[in-house]
């Protein structure tokens, strides 16, 4: 089971980071790749093409401002393309959000929050165990273990009322 | 194979309708739901735990203006969630947009365009071609139908220029 | 006479806890909890059904980004909701303040402004006081006090000219 | 029990008047008063210095564009004031929501989604509910009318897949 | 010859205080004011209706947020409002702005840019200077300098190319 | 007396006439000109630079979209410029809006609400009126005659509570 | 010489002529094309790559939503690419706005006004105009006209006062 | 091969100096001035004018919140403008860029990303290697740099994985 990573720019990385590891944490490889929708289209063609030889089932997408690396990927596959608009411009990221949600008719993104690179791996991992009933257990798990924490947070805040 | 696409109100329908459209065109199953997340959320949660019995794989939700419907199904299953914005106020789809696409950490509501009825069939379809070969199939040649239709169109344009 | 102040993440307890010290100011008691609508809806049902059993007369619903939890606690009670949008994500406080807003006909949620929080608290207070003769005169007296800093300050910047 | 709502302009009628009718149907009655912020800031203070002779528990305050009609009210009582920001610039009513919603701190006005009349009223009947058992109930049961309607549209929608 | 400069909160003096010091230069007397529209109703009404006693031709209001201070000062006189709009919240002063400039058929408030102090006193100048030729020649003089200016930046910035 | 009325394309002229009716009608004397700061330059600033001979006292801007005309007539003179933000783009005025408020120090255009020509007429009125007691007595029968409109307002939506 | 309009949609079209219909007033070739950077990413890059061969210049781009089109067409060349936003969705031409001009660094697509069609070809034709004194001539004859407009426009205004 | 770079203030000089390097290194000289479209009309006007005489193609304009500089340079000639918004202002640059884009039909501005220097810089190159072999050689080699840039830095960040 591998998901790609796909960012426009090297500096995304450090808000990407999390989707890596969210990935590794449910036994899912990432496989990360730099590779921009306007200075290497190329690039990112072949990449995206050569996603069954490497056994990748679907597409994260992260890119600022004029985001396009999502809409650009999902032009050359039929699997599922998620997006993360970054927070990269002085727009406060409104700019990259509708860049890459605003798809039009037949090509969809699946857009995540802005700099929503957690929930990017997240949605990867819901969609690999549609099919994958030990996956979805961790998902379940996964979900457990949030609102176990936000018991004790409960606890420690009033506390301090 | 079931999709459910849940509304919040049944005016959303004329814009929802093509999504079930879709879905059947793919030999999908749609099982169509009005259920609002403010007035009936025992209704929501209901349909959303019975979604394994009814043999649902994930959930298409659309919803206007604070549309919550996406993230409180979403808090109820960690199945996929796909999120409709509808343009039901004057906010022109900002505020539903927003309200979808903007979760916390943990629970992702996939987004779509704002009214992008039809790309969210076809992202749950192409959730599902994950583990269906011939569904995958079936997604390529309706995207192969896309293109041909862009040469027909550009043919025509061109020829009044 | 207590009011609930129920927040999404303890993120957001620096921005709430004015609305807390204002409630006890009034002499009200403040019963505060963290509990996301999202990773844990049943324990924010819970907690606004036993409203009634802990003698609470209304909520206070504090939460960020797609800031659905006033809209779900107004989904299990008719008791007023009021709702502070938190300036928590890169949209500065817009997504919050239209999630919390926008709410569909049929089930208000009484809006402060972004991080509005003792606004919150003050507007509870007001509720509390229609049917509280001694407490509407705190709110007279809180009032003039607000009134009384303004002239002092006002000598204060006329000195500075 | 008497609620007041205040218009700023008489254009405003058809879209406060549903705020009216429901109040109306609560058993609750309306004091209609059109009283411009700015046109008219006498007739504004003197209406609602009069409020506790004509019985009047709380206000609601509907204005389009730069909204203050809501702020001034609020500045001349420790009474709770509703705000219905008004759709009526070409700015969609985003001019009129942040005027009425992003009050200073001290004093709050809560904020109804744009063009929300009807749960302004729905607001103001949950105020008076706080201390009114009988009104309390009333309540509950429009909520439930307002749960078996959805159920009532599903149907309909659902024999139309 | 007087100008009256009122801000909602000693907060934005930092910002409001180049006001002060351009009207001086031009040798108009600036009369400060701390006076919240909605703290201070009285206060903000008995200072504009003793403009005339105190000489005062005309206001400039500052606010942020839910700007109201030029509006409600507009409503107590027919002298010239000028607002600027203070950015003091997460909006970024969009709020403010759109709170000031937006006002209704018959009560102007002339708005300057966004924190634009300085402007306001400049524009209070020209307007005295239309009936005040001495003070239209210094309103001349302070433009030629501003011209002057920037041929010597234009010479600094062209000898770091 | 004489005002000067500057729009940038004869399409804004239905928007803009209630300029000079609304002067007209404080015994003002409008002088009307299309003249486009793109378009044009040279015919602006021939306009502008003859004002004095023309005895126009101060100027109304009104333009849509990029609206640089109240900002290039302020370039050329030192007299008040007040500008109109015409809604004239998909954008819904706020291009023009914030192109005509957001000048830079030392050059202010006073802004109108967008489509606002009634209340920079009556501005611009206000200015005159600093040195004209006939006038400053207009605005306040002017300002008299809005209030009186809204008690007959009022009274009409009463009646059909 | 000739120009590409390239546009996403057929639906376009009637936005789009008017660039057509510019350039062939200027004695320059349009060469339309329908050509999606979704739908039809193959011909998008082989229409681009075959320019040289068909004697193309340059590029004008128009697309809305999220308008990739402009970037994806200056991803395979560095000849100059100008972007039509065309407004095509609930969200007012924004989304097409900020996804055409916000191009990261080295890929500039230069972005026309919402709808600009004309004004693409006439950049255009200035682009091309820098080696060619005839069509700079014809480029100035053009401004002439368009300022001729103006005079007649504006005196039948003025009749209208 | 001479390039203008106007900017509307010298604090501007940081943001727009990567547009005067960019040039050089593509061998054409910039020809740097300060210039305000508001405080300096009469400099703005002559320096466009005076382009032919020094040999300059095409114009590049910097400016920040009500950005007219280079509406006001296209008004003044039919060669290029390239137009930068600057993030100057509360605004986040939203006001430059609406200001700068939206120019009305006629008169275009080729407006790049907010604080889009670079960019700027490459796309005058490309404008004036239409009509220059080596330039656009040039150019395709600045294109291939970047790319491979791309490919050394995908490999650094895969290797954190």
């Amino acid at each position: 089971m591998k998901v790609a990573i796909i960012m426009g720019s090297d500096s995304d990385w450090p808000i990407v980071k999390p989707a890596a590891d969210m990935l590794k944490e449910f036994g899912i490889e990432p496989v990360v790749e730099v590779a921009s929708a306007h200075r290497t289209p190329g690039r990112v063609k072949e990449f995206v093409e050569s996603a069954d030889d490497k056994g990748i089932s679907l597409f994260i997408a992260a890119a600022g401002a004029a985001a396009h690396l999502g809409g650009v990927i999902a032009s050359y596959t039929t699997k599922p393309v998620i997006g993360i608009p970054i927070n990269a411009s002085p727009m406060n990221g409104l700019d990259a959000l509708l860049a890459t949600v605003q798809m039009p008719s037949g090509i969809p993104v699946a857009t995540m929050a802005i700099n929503g690179a957690k929930n990017a791996a997240i949605f990867a991992a819901q969609i690999l165990a549609v099919g994958d009933t030990e996956l979805a257990e961790k998902m379940k798990a996964y979900r457990q273990k949030l609102a176990d924490e936000v018991a004790v947070k409960s606890a420690r805040v009033a506390a301090q009322v």
